[in-house]
């Protein structure tokens, strides 16, 4: 069996990054590590939009619109629960409640979030490993003006309009990394960390207890993908975010955020003049296009990652 | 205020007797009783069958055709659980998912069943009170040659083909009336046994402590519609459970069944001839069409029903 390469995720930025690689390297080799910070209990049920967006893309099942949820996917259980008052400002298909459903049912049963997930995606045929970064509960709670807020409730209920003042992690020194993944990353022929927020979807991963320091002292590359590119985000609310936390809005402040674990920084043909910058946090960069517009730009993008890789 | 109606009631026999009887009485009067014995817990959500026929038919917005679920109700997030290997002999439509997860979650969070099916109906427009016959746990289990059976796993997962060797209401001597319940019929104008299986949709009800007790000593007039007409249950499997339970298979059965506190006993035509033998356990008898093939039948047998009423 080859050496694991490991990816660290988010939801769609990092989920169309990785339905590239897969098809570039032996998805066999391939764990993905998922965030679950932002996982919500939403009508009863445990909901992990990062792992299901990566899950979903990777099955082929995506909404191509969204990039989450469902390809035609109804809503029917949605409106009739909002026709009962309940609250129904989060997007939830009929085949989609179907997961939920699967894994609170399991969870409650006493299963793992990493034993469901494997379940999961084993019903749905994926080549690779998929697991959340930690099996204990970490929320991401956002500071605004208005108070601190549910990660949900910012980003969906309010639309990432609010400004954020601060971030934090709820749980995330007291949670364990997934079973296998410090020896995952260990052992690693590589690690990617995927075009993802850094702040709220990488961020947490890298707060759960000794998965950083697992990261600095793996011998293997360190590849990371700027999710910022030309100065503004390739998805979602990054570039406010980082804005309103002080942070150079740039592929460059990403670098500055990965720069004690990161070894080769992948930044996009547009933000080539950064290159010095990024270099002299002691990175090497590889300049590339990195939006991927196509099937064929996903996987020349993941080639250029894969490269790197031993 | 008027003093209320009291209706024993199952499922969908009842539920259509129900529909006949808010057309020809003030509906704001009808105390409805349902039978929770077959309430189940399915992929982690809790089931209230009989509550929910009772409602959606009386909403206008049962299935026309089952009699039961939701008229137009579409399938695609049990699918999507069967692809996930979850059991799904019990059929669930998308709509009829939203109100288990609204009924488990508000159960979860503290509210009873009887403020929960308050809850639903109001949202639904019922004019009627609907209560559980209890608020607590208790389930039918049906004793066959195999084992012993949850009444779901008996009555829909095996289609009732297991020859019934014994029923009994787990939890039932130690459940208390619903909320209101004892004082409802000890105060009714009138109090009525609708044409529902007598063992498994009406004997859980009268299993409850105190309920079989307070319809004895109730000063008010006790109807019950025999649902055996011909030697022949109206709907399921009645005739055939209590052949097998050694009962007589007609409505002089029923009766027998009732014989301690019904004083009014409402049978059909096809049936006259046994109304001597009912009148000789001390009841009433009156004969009418009790065959529910439109809304004039239905109205027609409920206005026999009501005229007992005082």
């Amino acid at each position: 069996m080859s050496k694991p390469i490991v990816a660290l995720a988010g939801g769609v930025g990092a989920a169309r990054f990785l339905d590239g690689l897969v098809r570039v390297i032996d998805p066999a080799r391939l764990w993905i590590v998922g965030n679950t910070a932002d996982d919500t209990e939403m009508h009863g049920l445990h909901i992990s939009p990062d792992l299901d967006t990566v899950a979903y893309t990777l099955a082929g099942l995506a909404n191509p619109q969204h990039g989450w949820g469902l390809a035609g996917d109804t809503f029917h259980c949605l409106e009739a629960l909002r026709k009962l008052g309940a609250e129904a400002w989060f997007q939830l298909g009929d085949r989609d409640f179907a997961t939920h459903l699967y894994r609170t049912e399991r969870l409650r049963e006493g299963a793992t979030l990493t034993q469901v997930t494997a379940e999961l995606i084993a019903a749905w045929g994926l080549p690779c490993k998929l697991v959340p970064m930690t099996d204990q509960r970490v929320r991401t709670l956002v500071k605004t003006r208005g108070g601190v807020l549910d990660f949900q409730t910012y980003f969906v209920r309010r639309r990432a309009h609010d400004t954020v003042l601060g971030v934090t992690f709820d749980g995330a020194r007291r949670a364990r990394p997934a079973h296998g993944l410090l020896q995952a990353i260990r052992q690693a022929a590589g690690i990617i960390i995927c075009p993802s927020n850094p702040i709220i979807s990488i961020g947490p991963i890298l707060a759960v207890a000794g998965i950083r320091e697992a990261l600095r002292e793996s011998a293997a590359t360190v590849a990371a993908i700027s999710p910022i590119v030309g100065g503004r985000a390739l998805k979602g609310p990054a570039a406010r975010m980082m804005k309103s936390l002080g942070m150079r809005v740039s592929a460059l402040g990403v670098a500055e955020l990965y720069r004690d674990f990161v070894d080769v920084f992948i930044l996009d043909q547009v933000d080539a003049g950064q290159a010095a910058k990024v270099e002299a946090l002691g990175m090497r960069v590889v300049v590339t296009d990195t939006i991927m517009t196509s099937i064929a730009k996903k996987k020349a993008l993941a080639r250029a990652a894969a490269e790197l890789m031993t």
